[in-house]
């Protein structure tokens, strides 16, 4: 699975004349979803089968700022996955340079009808799904 | 009924140090969302009855750019109600040097379950609350 | 040049479960900033020189919800240029249906230490690469 | 100093129904920014010596959802200071029925030139108003 690559927009920028830091959370889950999308489980899907996996915490260290004309990928990596919860690690690179722009790590539960499920007990085949990816990282392979 | 305050934030500015365009039509949002709750109609309620108004056009001229540490204020007109349809009127403007910093309108139409409703037949209570306020415009005298 | 393509972010989602009004007003900066790239004036290199060029007024027609998991693509017409001024027309659609999602335009000047200037007088070169694209836009045979 | 509020805008909210989490983030720096106006140190007028404090780390817990109609308010703590970095702790309750919704810290170091510096050198006089408001939380007394 290649990393997600990111062209960064002018209204992600603020008056610092970088990327403001919120934006890479949404670049998180850019990378995560493009990331379950590739392993064939459309988060679109199981959000209409009433399975939502909302961000439970989250953390990101920022080591260089990205700025406007810039191209960053995404190198994420599902840590870690139990019957209960999920966790993602991120890391923002800059496609020219391979610089490192940020890290960081996203945990997930799964909700149905507001109230925290089993995805194990729920939904079996998307548990053996996330499962069968833990500890798998997108490369950069194709992307160079 | 008082126009609405918005304190600009830092997010809101792109690297030209100024607000980032897109950011005045949230703006109109927030102004047109606070009119309706000052008229009685808590957009909230009306969309627990299933029934929602979006956006089906607008436009903004920009006058003077807004920036990080200035706080607007935006006068506020619902300058149209039909069966139908209705549209809102903005001017958005410094709230110390009263310069003008944009204009703009939304014209919005009411839907329930992805269908366009006449809110007249739909919900009369709603149209004529609406209608009662049809030419009102918020003012500034509490600002000052 | 190919119309420029936007994979519909999670995020640019609002309640109604479809996109939030303001992410068209972002498409159209995008696809913008990726048309004046490919027509070889990359906006960084001129806001590096000092010259900038915002948003005067724009306006924006709603058609069809575009949703979480779509792909949209924007077709981009360069309409209108002058010394002092241009214009830009956009047509979102979305991908697979080529279903309309919105029309728009946005307006632009020049701008050089805040003050407006004639790109035709400040630079003559970006002038003319201007001129030789009007009326040309973006098209779609790429794409499919 | 009086906790900081914020009324939740309907283009905070997703498909899910409640406030984006990305959105958390955006508050926490208008806390944090109001916290620094109240403490008498403008973000402004520092930003304006050319001495900048960028995120260098973040994090946020997710207790429960807020929605569009909530207010909340934002407790804010300047957790550390010393004269190369600062640390601020938020909690972010709802306004009605006092229930959490998120805790985060952001820590931030001091940039002039795009160079790390000692705060404590650079401008002894924001040092010691730093130093003078190290562990003082805001209050919600004023609030209800």
């Amino acid at each position: 699975m290649e990393a997600y690559v990111h062209k960064v927009q002018y209204y992600e920028t603020d008056q610092m004349g970088v990327v403001h830091h919120s934006n890479y959370i949404r670049w998180f889950e850019e990378a995560r979803i493009d990331y379950l999308d590739k392993m064939g489980m459309s988060y679109d899907a199981v959000e209409k089968k009433g399975i939502i996996s909302p961000v439970v915490s989250l953390n990101c260290e920022y080591k260089s700022p990205a700025r406007f004309g810039d191209t960053v990928f995404i190198v994420t990596c599902l840590k870690m996955v139990s019957g209960v919860k999920f966790c993602f690690g991120y890391e923002v690179y800059d496609l020219k340079s391979r610089e490192i722009r940020a890290t960081g790590e996203s945990r997930h539960c799964f909700l149905k009808d507001n109230k925290i499920i089993s995805i194990k007990k729920e939904n079996e085949e998307v548990y053996e799904l996330f499962k069968s990816y833990e500890g798998v990282s997108t490369t950069i392979e194709g992307i160079y």
